[in-house]
Parts: structure tokens; sequence; C-alpha cells
């Protein structure tokens, strides 16, 4: 487990960053760089930076905001999926979400921004899982509850804008039960990984029930292709980029660790900060809290209040010296909640600037962020509005995929599957994915 | 836990038994009232036996030499089975095999033999679980070829003369990625079982991987109706008898306490004896050593010449010995074999006093032995081989069942269910079975 060693060396005062919890003592937040540290991720530099720009420029795409604020911050084998993109080999996207909530918040949206970036500026497939079992066993909720939770999640994501021919949305209490491969990736997974491992890990304990335990394995199975035939055609070599906040890293080091054992590629990993609470950076913001966040479901006025009410402000205490001294950006949740989500890098500067020297007010910074906020959710609502059945059936079904043509099966690995009248098919795949490229990947 | 309460306790030089070691420190093997008493069952004695075969005979049928002779000879809550009958209410059979090896030996057959039985005396429905999924996490096999075991097993369990209208045969790695409801009923078991239980349990520790941690939630679920949808309508309200050795009884134990919780019904049991090694009653026959084994695919010579080289013989050095002393039918294996498979009453009773007497020496002994198994394994292998696609098919598939018939909705518990044209089969229903037998049931 050597991904995981880092993270196990006892450090005193440092941010609590799992699955179930985040938590820092500065009210800046989280400290980025100490994490990359712990995790052993890397971080996304100037370098890494260039090179992604080069590469979607010469195609005519765009660097997204999150990339060059360093919301998205840090990686893992970022490289190789830039590498495949560049000799036209194909790769998916892989994101996902807990629905515990019927309302999603503005911090959930981030991995889907992202990731409808992602999919957009690349053109590849996507899945999305929603893991409303573990839902189940972490709350009190029925599965009835949790599978409810899940189609209503869903309309939020299909409205955050993917392509319906290339997104496949899934819950694990729908899917599973329907998915022969992707329940034996869940038990070569589930071979792969001791009790011990999970406790180091997640942090489990004796106490925890059966269910909470083996669940690691049901979050890492997505990222194997040969989890979804539909999609892959029963290939199992096609590399995967997940774009997801960096608490869910342990998930992916276990995940990345197992791969190699099964023959699998390791999955790469794009990790994003927290979307910070209203109340300040030291926690993210969290669902089950409702003064504490901005809800998907809000109105123009509930937005207004919010922010106007609740919004952590690095501002001065007076007018006076807020002119004479400036407002913290470092600190201010406006601010920040601006970064993530004003476009416009030059107006995000100037108003950086304003703030800093004491020009802005914080009733001004806040006025501006009511408006961009406003404009995104009455957005999200509109379009949230026009998903309907039809809508949500065309990223939910599972034979509306013609996956043969994406994904020729290859000569040696899908041996079985081979049909009559493949034989152009298979030649055609031996120049686009040479057997190769599976797995045995190196960190 | 109180159903474990009495099997946590230690004891010093104790038979050790569970689902994965069978070792008893006597040549007369487990000391079966002890195990009764640590695992908290109960003996079927006289008083149980004599209103199981009063019941069947009023009905016309026998009762099995298995339960005359005390080779199922432990219960929970058969009477209210039989209660069940009687008033021609529904239950239905569930067994099961981990398929480890291509070839079935005699043991195997027990638990089937059993179970034909008593479909056929009780012509009620029976689902028969293959643990390929099982034989996966503990042995070093692939997916596929535990998948191929499970096929293989099949056509000696169908070969054991199932009623195919009323039997589903169906291997985790198959089934579960086709059912939604079993899967959630995984999870539901899942969520009430803590590492702390299993571990007490089934001896399970911190270097076991999660998927036999979690394993136990698959083999309890089809102690439940609604884990069959496609044969009992939604119902999860029939009641659930299981025949089988009695190292599997833990994995019910683990089912009966969690049951209440979930609403659902306690299954009730009937446990074997083991079937003796060649050797002597201090172990199990076992498949992974052959010489200890007679194989469902042995052939008639090979039969001969285990049981006379190998089988352990309780007669004495000399014949002049025997003759004088008589031998020893407890520790006597061949006569052991002939109690399972010689069904004439008369004729063992007369064995017993001959070899007792020394009136019958040790080889006339293994040559009738040897007469009946070489029988009964060759009208095995001649059904077996009558066991084609076709036939499999009926047992296997699930499109079959025209379970909206035998089991109509219950107007509370499955109303999601309900159809259109549904209203005359409701109020029979009601007749049929009332809601409050469902659950909360007593030890």
């Amino acid at each position: 487990m050597t991904e995981n060693d880092k993270s196990s060396q006892p450090k005193v005062e440092q941010d609590v960053v799992n699955p179930w919890e985040v938590q820092s003592s500065s009210d800046k937040g989280v400290d980025y760089d100490k994490l990359i540290e712990r995790f052993g991720s890397s971080k996304i530099d100037d370098a890494v930076l260039a090179r992604f720009e080069k590469i979607v420029t010469a195609r005519g795409k765009k660097v997204h905001p999150f990339l060059k604020r360093g919301i998205f911050f840090s990686h893992r084998q970022l490289d190789e999926i830039l590498t495949l993109y560049e000799q036209n080999k194909p790769f998916y996207l892989y994101t996902g979400r807990g629905p515990s909530s019927q309302a999603m918040h503005l911090g959930h949206l981030i991995p889907f921004v992202m990731t409808q970036y992602l999919q957009e500026t690349f053109d590849v497939p996507l899945v999305i899982q929603l893991t409303d079992d573990e839902k189940f066993l972490w709350k009190d909720l029925t599965l009835e509850e949790c599978e409810s939770l899940s189609w209503e999640n869903t309309k939020d994501i299909i409205a955050c804008g993917f392509n319906p021919e290339k997104t496949f949305i899934f819950s694990d209490l729908n899917y599973i039960g329907s998915s022969k491969e992707f329940y034996w990736n869940m038990k070569r997974i589930e071979k792969c990984v001791t009790f011990n491992q999970v406790k180091g890990i997640f942090g489990f304990g004796d106490s925890d029930c059966i269910g909470k335990i083996s669940f690691p394995a049901i979050q890492a199975a997505p990222s194997f292709s040969s989890s979804f035939p539909h999609i892959f055609n029963g290939r199992k070599d096609i590399a995967c980029l997940i774009p997801c906040a960096i608490d869910q890293d342990p998930y992916f080091r276990m995940t990345r660790d197992v791969a190699p054992r099964l023959h699998y590629r390791k999955p790469a990993l794009l990790h994003s900060v927290f979307f910070p609470a209203l109340q300040g950076a030291q926690t993210k913001m969290s669902a089950s809290d409702p003064n504490t966040s901005i809800f998907l479901t809000d109105t123009a006025a509930q937005i207004k209040k919010k922010i106007n009410k609740y919004a952590y402000s690095g501002g001065r205490d007076t007018i006076e010296e807020h002119r004479q001294y400036g407002g913290n950006c470092d600190v201010d949740v406006s601010f920040q909640y601006l970064e993530f989500f004003l476009e416009d890098d030059e107006e995000l500067e100037q108003i950086r600037k304003d703030y800093s020297s004491g020009k802005m007010l914080t009733g001004e910074l806040k006025q501006r962020l009511i408006k961009v906020l406003q404009d995104l959710v009455a957005l999200h609502q509109e379009r949230r509005a026009k998903v309907d059945k039809a809508v949500i059936d065309q990223f939910t079904r599972l034979d509306r995929y013609k996956c043969c043509e994406d994904f020729p099966p290859l000569p040696q690995s899908s041996g079985k599957k081979k049909k009559k009248g493949d034989k152009k098919q298979l030649s055609e795949s031996v120049q686009e994915m040479k057997v190769g490229d599976c797995a045995n990947g190196k960190s």
C-alpha cells in the first residue's frame, strides 16, 4: 500500500479530510499543499497547466477557470490522460455523488461543472455514480428513500449540461442488480482489500456494519471500464479520469493500489478544493445545515438574504477602517465564491484589487456575488425544469449505447466476445490501442 | 445476539464445527448432542418425529430414513413449518452448495436428497444457491472458474430429481447481477451486522478481505422470500425451511437474529450430521482430498477399490477375533455409509446385528456397501447424462414462473405491486395468509 503509507503517519493538529468529514483549524481553510504531501498526489503546477493549455488550445478549446484559479489543484497521472488525448486514444470520465438530500447545494456543483467542461473539451464518455447504497448504510434512511433521492439528484446532474449521447448516470441500487460485470468487479476488488486496509484508509472500526466495510469496492468499481460493457463493449483497457473533491481521494488511492493486481489500469484523478460554508472556510458547505448552504432550489430572495446575513466577511469593522486598511480576500467567503463562479478573469482581478485596497466595500462585494449566484441558480432551475422522464431515460437506459462501433473489441483480451463480421473492426482496434497499453501502469 | 451467546463461550477440546472446518477428537465423530447445546438448536426427538410422521402419513406420504435414523438430527422452528403445512399455508425450501470442485462427492448429496424428499412430500417451491462468489473469495480461483464449477454442479443437483416446475437453481455470480431485490436484501442485512458480530460468529480477522467479511449477507438473503420476486411475486411473508449440514448453522443463526429487525420471518432449519470421510468420522468427506471421498463421477471399479482400501473398519484384527467379539458399528465407516444409503430398514438392522455379533465379516459388509454405492452412483450418472441445456434452462431461467397465480399479493405489504385485475386474487390472499403471520417470529 505504498500510496497510503504517507497518509498513515500520525501528525499533530492536521486538517481532518476524509469522505465523511472536512475540518480545518485555520480560517483560510484546509492547507492544500500539506494535503498533497499527505495524500501523495501531485500539484497542478504551472508546467502541468501549460501543457494542458497547449493541448486544448491546439484544438480550439479553452482552459476552465477552475484549473487556472487552483480550484482543481491536485492530480494523479493527468499527464498520461493528456498523452492519450494527444494520440487520439480513448479514455472516459467518472464522477459521482452520494445523494444525501433532495436539494443539492452550490458545492455539489463543482465536480459536475468541471466534468461537464472536460467532457465537452475532450468529447469522451462519462459515467456518473449515485451511491444511494452508501447513504442507506450511513444514514437512518430506507432503501426506497435513498433510491428516490437518487432520482431527484439525477435531474440536477442532467441540468449541468452533459452530452446525452455519451453520459451514463446510474444509481448503485438500480444498476448493480442489473449488471453482472459490475458485480464481478466488486468481488474482484473485495478480494484484494483487507479489513486492516479499510481500517487504515477510512477509519472503519469493529462496530461498523459489514456493509460499510465492503462499500469502498463499490465506489472503486466504476474506475474500471469493464464495469460498463454496454458502453465499452467488454473492453477492460480504457483509461479513466476521475474529477472529484479531494476528500474522495482515499477511495481512489485504494483503487489504484488494487488495479495492477487485477491487470486493470489505475484511474487518473483531478482533485478539487472544498467549497466553503457560508460561515467560512474552516469547513465545507454541508446540505445537512441549511444555514451554511445556498441550495439549487433557493429563490433569488433567499440567496440575497443568506449571502447578506451569513457570508463570512473579510471586511473591517467600520467603513473608515475598511477604506483605510482594505478587506482580506483570503478569508472572505463572498470573494471565494466569486472565484468559483465569476467567469470573467479581469473583473475578478479588479474586485480582488478593489476589495483589498478598501475601494470596494463588503456590501458592494456581496451585491455582485448575489447577482452572480441568482443568475446561476435561476439558469439551473430553468434547465432542471426541462428534465422529464424522456430526458432521464436518455441518460440512464442501458439499451441506447452503440458501443461496438466506438470500442471495437481487442483481439486478445475480449476474444470471447468476438462475433462474426468483427474482423475489420478488430484490425482497426489494434491500431487504435495496443494491448501493451493495458494495466500494470506506473503510479 | 441471544442465539450466538451460547456458542461464544470458550470450551476446552470441543469439536471444531464451522463452515470451513469440521474436526472431532473422537473416532465416533462429532458429539451432536453437545453441538445442539452449543448452537442452541433443538433436537429432533421422538415427539417431533411422531408429529412429523402423523402429518405426512395423513396425506399418504412416508418419513424419510434420514429423519428416522437421526441423520437430520437437529432443527429450529420445524414445528411452525409443520403447522403451516397442516393449515395449507405456503412455505418454501432453501438449500445450497459452494461449488468447490468439478466432481461432487457422496457427502454433498445429503442435503439435496433430503430437500428433494421434502419438496416431493410438501409440494413446495425450492431455491438452491450456488455460492460461487464465496469460492472465488476463499480459493485461488478466477470468477470464470468458479462460475463454470457452478454449472457443472448444477447438473449434479438437477440429477437429484427436483421438480422443474418449482425449483430455481441460481449461482450468485449470475443472479445477483440480475436481481435488484436480492441486492437490496443483501444491503439490508449488511446494515444490521457488524464486523464484531461476524468476527464472533465466523472467526473473521483483520487480515481477511472485505469480500469475506460481507459474504454472510449473501448466504442469508435467500432465506427471505422477497429475494425472489419472480417466484413469490414480491411477497416478503413466505416462510422458509432450510435443510443443511449443521456446519452451515452459523450463517442462519445470524440470519435469524437479523430477520425481526427487517420485519422478515426467521427461517426454519433442519440440520444434518456430517458425512464421514472414508478414513473415519473424525472429519467429514472432503473433495479436496480424493482419497477420503467417493465421487459421483467414480466408476464401479473405483468405488470398489476405495471402499476396500480406505473405508475405516470397526472389525477385529483377525477373523477369529471378529467371530468371537464382533465388529464395532459405531466407528465402522462402511456401516455408517449404509445408514445413509441403504433404504431397507430391516436389512440395515440385520446387518447391524450380524456385524456386531461377528456373524458378518468386514469383507461381507464392504461388499454390500459397494453394491449399494455402485447402484446409487450409476443411477446418478445416468440421470446426469440426460441433463442438457434445455433441462438446465428449466431450472435456472427467471422468465418461466407464473408466480402471480401461486402467490397473490397481500393487500398491505405489496401495495405498490398491485395491478389492475388483481382484486379477486387479493381477497383470496387475505384468506390464505394473514398479514399477522409476518415476521417478529419467536425463536
